[in-house]
């Protein structure tokens, strides 16, 4: 329903190429340089969760939106809505957190923002960012750029934040606790650029899920991304916790994941970069490209069968991000 | 409590230059363009009042903080948290609002965000902007740049927005309808550099309306600011509903106003340019800058007195922004 809002509210009243480019930020020029810029509110409940919190989240999310434009990311504004009657002690340790995640993310935390409204009126609090990235290289990292032939690499396991969060939210306790990925991402893809690897693009997996995603794309693209279900990691204990509540991990929210569109023959280097890092450890090929059918995503399941992925309608988890 | 709240938990948590400054926005370097970044959240209620409404408050006020970095605001981003059953046509209309604001300033929105949250855990809608703009003259405009002798110049009537908006939310009614000032101050600040007036720095004044603006630049500056009550202009209806409603006009929050600290030499200039934008029609000198007592803002009655001004304790008028 956001991308709803999106299509028919947003885009055709604030109308602009780099709006419409449908982007995990915009790309802009600014004096000879391409910045990406970017922004997102964060609205988690609960604040606390396995893995990370909301000021962790609200430094990574922007960080990674950043990341996924293909720019190095190096400001970020916060902006926070407190609802009346926040213990001191929560805003210090989500404050904390935030710093901690932007020193480990490589950002300074420039501007900010303070607001406070009447109890009952927020829901604890609230915390927007904005961020500024310096783009180096001169390709377009775009789902434009998109090419039949692209291997489609995901990073690694999906479907821990939104479990995580769901498990905490509701009180449930599994086997083993699930924990958020919550991580920047801007240090693996920083070095595939270093290396030359020519990145088609980039897309994080957050709300909707790898599923929204390839959707979104093949969609923007207008070429057919096929996944191969059997090769997507998910861990056995995220699995058992969507069969039993029901949710398709496809659809479930990541925070430190993201998938890359790289020319087939750029594959292994892309994987052996990705996986030198902790956070993509679990890097693998997952599907591929091809010219039709046109704008569709579609799933081999394991039983060899062929599904086409749906946007998700509706929102899966509420209060995810 | 904001300052407060500022001094004690963020500027120790986040502490870089950029945010010690305590700009209205933080100046950054990056590839040898100086940038200017700035973010607000609004939460006003009511969402519109004569003279705006959220939209334009929330485009119109980051566009200002921009501006009085000495920036050229260039791009907005723009997130959203809707309360669920928020009519689609007050959300149509205030992004509406928000792109009207932002072609009158030469903005574009180019990203953006929505979350929605659950009936009863908002409060209709709270937006939070952030904006870049580029900052083209050498000279640092910041409250450190102020210099004993500097001429101190208010760009019009004051006390406008905050009355507006408490008439509109007790529904209350003057004889007249008291309109926000809520405007862009881009324009005449960027003539004034054209022209080569030598700013030395720039204040809008919102929370906490003129008298916190020059007790935080007279503290930050180390500087003595001395105002003379009797030409700060103000309206007699406004006049009139502080003098009601208990409120002192020098702390009620405006929208499209500012003070510019110049010296004594370029205050004619200053005027002659602001006076020739409609938004700035009642610009005057009402005060100076000498060197002690240090760290101080004065001001010296109607009646001849000279008192000390403070900064308000509390918040005057809440949720006015």
């Amino acid at each position: 329903m956001t991308n709803q809002l999106i299509e028919q509210l947003f885009v055709p009243a604030f109308g602009n190429p780099a709006l419409n480019a449908r982007h995990d930020g915009a790309c802009v020029e600014l004096g000879g340089i391409r910045l990406a810029f970017s922004t997102d509110s964060y609205v988690v409940r609960p604040l606390f969760f396995p893995g990370g919190d909301i000021g962790s989240l609200a430094v990574n999310g922007t960080v990674n939106d950043l990341a996924m434009c293909g720019a190095r990311p190096l400001y970020l504004s916060a902006g926070f809505v407190i609802e009346e009657g926040l213990p001191m002690a929560t805003l210090s340790r989500i404050v904390a957190s935030m710093q901690a995640a932007a020193e480990a993310a490589g950002v300074a935390i420039v501007t900010g923002d303070t607001k406070v409204v009447d109890r009952g009126k927020g829901d604890g609090i609230y915390i927007n960012t904005a961020g500024i990235g310096v783009i180096e290289s001169r390709d377009v990292i775009a789902p434009s750029s998109v090419r039949p032939g692209d291997a489609i690499i995901l990073s690694g396991d999906i479907g821990r934040h939104g479990m995580a969060v769901m498990a905490a939210r509701e009180g449930l306790e599994f086997e083993s606790t699930i924990e958020s990925d919550c991580a920047p991402l801007s240090g693996p893809i920083s070095v595939l650029a270093d290396a030359g690897v020519p990145v088609h693009c980039l897309r994080d997996l957050t709300r909707g899920g790898l599923a929204s995603a390839v959707v979104e794309i093949a969609q923007t693209a207008g070429l057919h991304l096929r996944l191969d279900e059997a090769v997507v990691p998910i861990r056995e204990d995220v699995r058992g916790a969507c069969e039993i509540l029901g949710f398709d991990p496809f659809y479930v929210a990541n925070e430190g994941r993201f998938i890359a569109f790289v020319p087939a023959d750029a594959a292994d280097l892309t994987l052996e970069i990705l996986q030198s890092f902790d956070v993509c450890q679990g890097a693998a090929v997952i599907g591929s490209v091809s010219e039709t059918p046109r704008g569709l995503a579609t799933l081999k399941s394991r039983i060899g069968a062929t599904r086409v992925i749906d946007m998700l309608s509706g929102e899966q988890l509420p209060r995810i991000c």
